[in-house]
């Protein structure tokens, strides 16, 4: 029963996001067949649908369309190539179980991608709600093509998408809560919403047909939908062609991989399952191969997809199974149905769908926890719109580990003391603690390796300059979790320089690991000071031998 | 009169590494002059020498080689351009304080840019050596060249050649351990065996003058030096030839910071000085740019040259001055002297020099110390060797930031117990520790980041799978510095995930810039566990609720 509920409900969908990437409408329908069969056969996760999803589309028409004529037989054969390799690399990643792969991408990166996918989505789909022509490269281009046009609007087809969209967006975000308001079951009631864009649809449909608008009014409709399986597809890259489309489907392949394995793992911990990634992986890139055979449009983890499978009641991947055989009956025998279906209601709703994309709350979130984090998701958002889907993504990706580097460059340090009356040790700065006069606790919060040496030695001459009195400077490395060839000569350098000066070194709390490296090298053996197990047992010392030293102990 | 000895030992060498560097001999003098005095003037290092090295010879060669005919005026031009540019980009680091920029190179990418350039030198020199032509665009062609017309070979030069380098190995390495056993004082001698490259140049150039070597038996000689002081230099580089000269500038300039500072902090250290590397910058650039106005050839700060003024008494930058004098006045009477020096003798000089600059010992440091960068040292090496200079420090680059990620990725995860009767918490595979039934404590050795949280949910899966008792769960946050976005929420849903398998997650002994961000989190805020100040705290009070459940607690 939800399987055929999932069909009727992810038609409009389907043929929405065919038109999205370019291809002819029933591409939407066959990537709805047998590429849900491979995932449900090869995937690990009982409820996750794949299918035509908005952020492949998107990608599909941003690669293809500089190189071919959107909807040509050329076209087409691109995008199974894009979707034939995009599959490959994915069954790689399951097979080799390289999942982790998908880690280079930051959440906020892949945020601020798909977010500024959502906004490619929206501006594409804006001529279709308007029935304008438009030209443009580039996003700018469209937009101020659309503006500038914006008088030319078919007034019907203005009409409809005036009048869809306020009731689409409140379909999706306020239907649910005003109907559980009314007394009706949650998910009853998320049924019914997800029904919704099939009502609006339909209605309008059937007034284009009842009112003759397609022809009387030029209300631009999807057209004929071409009936029956047709042929397999066998138009396989060349060798030219595959160059030009490793790179996308490389970052198809990554995109698919994050959001599959995200959601994923949410899906899996709200149902106490526990997900595979890799089969995931081997899944969703079987689906790829199977959907570049047939249709040629490549397919991905639906959230919405999903969402509706879930609402429909769909508890293990026999829905899968019943959906595709439905929609393989609608295609055999009714696509005649959506012919006069209006474009502007069917842009309309991939325009709302696209509205949910764009997820402000994760800029918020990263804006208040880590400014880096939102500038990485801004900058990938931005990059998509100006620069285009690959380079947002490699913006993305130096910017955040430009980060990383910059932080690992530029370590916190630390002057501690003892917490009075206890062993814990803090931040002179933030905590009241106690400390030795003429000994010097420095805590090096970070790894040192050749980026930071020199931070960590100008932290360190300022520190020795500020009190002429220190004659013992206790280096705790309790977060110093390596120590490369660099920092090690650098330390040894110091150590003799201190020396000289009669400062003696210490070493407190060396990790395991960063010791073992440590034991045969020059600062190890030519340590002025001690090494230290724990900063306790050095304060303890130190304070006894000044003392001893001069009768006198001040806290 | 250090001065003037620096300048009759430095002599070869300028002309050596003139004609290594692809321009006339004079040029390598001119060098020695006004860029020396440049250098006195603005930089701070009281003993440093400046004039023409090595490794900006090389790199002068290897850069230009194939942009014009070596000693052409095109050549020269060029030369001269790159001695602008490096020097304006090494004025402009040290002006802005952008020394530490330098630390992009790590010491063992550095070690195998030097060693990797000094068998580049030693192949290069070959063919003096030999008194033959060779053909040959890349390394490897040079080297076969060499190699098949062996057979080619001037007899005398060959055995100019055969019994110079020897002796000059011999004069470098062995002869001042056997004068101090002989009793001679170590610095006396060592001023000596800098004398010595000179008498074996002046003995074979006496050689070829009184048998008349080069016209008999086609020996080659250095030919006519300019004498005078010729021209300011004015050739300026034009807006192609910049763009060319651009990024092979910019590594001179990056490696003659690195070389500076590194070798000026030692040299201060030694002499209980400090050393401001920007100013250093300042008199490097300054001397590169003076040196591109006349005769155009790139100078560097010379480890040997600062060890002759050292060996010879300099105290003070008058030394400096000193010498650039004698050398003008060298250049203004003299430089018909040198016009019948035999090339071989002088490039084996070069060898000698270049073979001292291989730093196996680094490499011998760098593999018992830390593997990765050991394969950085040698990849660097080998990408100078097989790519070309500028792809080799790439590769180095490019392999001590992959070592950076691939570490940072894979952190050292420890499971920790109490040692007994102490407040200290060790490894338990380490160290004989108590641990607590039911709780499990893990301390984490790395910032958590996106490209880490894979490995760290693995593990933790996989020791919660191997004791189903384990009812608790305490992250050691000591060595963590940072919680990027990514982290936060992973460790969000995690939190979620083991509350729904009735797991509770505590957080030890987070740091305060970590606790700082974390505050505001649904991280924090629904945390099933609790957050503890020190680890032995949440082990005392989980010990006591394990008693107080339980009734026993069990050691």
């Amino acid at each position: 029963m939800a399987g055929v509920i999932v069909t009727i409900l992810v038609i409009p969908q389907s043929l929405a996001y065919a038109l999205l990437a370019g291809l002819p409408p029933q591409a939407g329908l066959y990537a709805s067949i047998f590429p849900v069969v491979a995932y449900v056969w090869l995937g690990s996760s009982s409820i996750q649908a794949v299918g035509p999803v908005a952020i492949t589309s998107i990608m599909t028409f941003a690669v293809l369309s500089p190189l071919a004529t959107p909807g040509s037989p050329q076209y087409i054969a691109l995008a199974a190539g894009l979707a034939l390799c995009s599959g490959v690399l994915t069954l790689v990643f399951g097979i080799f179980r390289l999942g982790f792969l998908s880690q280079l991408l930051s959440r906020p990166v892949v945020s601020g991608f798909i977010s500024g996918s959502a906004v490619l989505i929206i501006i594409s789909q804006l001529k279709f709600m308007l029935g304008i022509q438009v030209k443009g490269d580039n996003t700018w281009q469209t937009l101020l093509s659309v503006l500038s046009n914006f008088g030319q609007s078919n007034p019907v087809t203005l009409l409809f998408s005036g009048i869809a969209l306020p009731w689409l967006l409140l379909s999706r975000y306020g239907l649910v809560r005003m109907a559980v308001r009314m007394g009706i079951a949650k998910t009853k009631a998320e049924v019914w919403v997800r029904v919704m864009p099939l009502i609006v649809l339909g209605t309008a449909s059937l007034l284009v047909v009842g009112l003759n608008l397609d022809n009387a009014h030029h209300v631009a409709v999807v057209g004929a939908v071409q009936e029956g399986l047709g042929n397999i597809n066998l138009f396989l890259p060349d060798v030219g062609s595959l160059q030009q489309l490793l790179t996308p489907a490389l970052i198809m392949a990554f995109i698919g991989t994050v959001q599959n394995i995200t959601m994923g793992q949410a899906l899996a911990a709200k149902r106490r399952e526990r997900l595979d990634p890799n089969r995931e992986l081997v899944g969703l890139g079987a689906a790829n191969v199977v959907a570049a055979f047939y249709g040629g449009m490549p397919v991905g983890g639906g959230l919405s997809r999903t969402a509706i499978n879930l609402a429909a009641g769909a508890r293990s991947p026999l829905a899968g199974l019943v959906s595709a055989l439905s929609m393989l009956l609608i295609v055999l025998a009714g696509t005649h149905w959506f012919a006069r279906m209006p474009l502007a209601v069917l842009a309309t709703s991939i325009v709302v769908a696209a509205i949910s994309m764009i997820d402000l709350k994760a800029l918020r979130q990263a804006w208040s926890y880590d400014r880096a984090d939102a500038y990485a998701l801004l900058g990938t958002a931005a990059g998509v719109l100006l620069l285009g889907l690959e380079m947002g993504i490699a913006t993305g990706i130096l910017l955040s580990l430009i980060t990383l580097l910059v932080r690992a460059s530029t370590p916190h340090i630390a002057v501690i003391g003892r917490i009075v009356g206890t062993e814990h040790f803090r931040n002179v700065e933030r905590h009241g603690v106690e400390t030795i006069p003429g000994v010097l606790f420095l805590r090096i919060d970070e790894s040192l390796f050749f980026g930071n040496l020199n931070a960590v030695e100008d932290r360190l001459v300022a520190e020795l300059q500020k009190d002429a009195r220190i004659k013992d400077l206790v280096l705790i490395m309790s977060a110093v979790n390596r120590v490369d060839t660099t920092a090690m000569e650098v330390l040894s350098d110091l150590n003799q320089d201190l020396a000289a000066r009669g400062i003696r070194l210490h070493l407190a709390e060396v990790k395991g690991p960063v010791q073992d490296r440590l034991l045969n090298t020059p600062l190890w053996q030519s340590l002025s000071g001690r090494v230290h197990l724990s900063v306790n047992r050095a304060f303890e010392m130190l304070a006894a031998e000044k003392i001893a030293d001069a009768g006198l102990y001040v806290i």
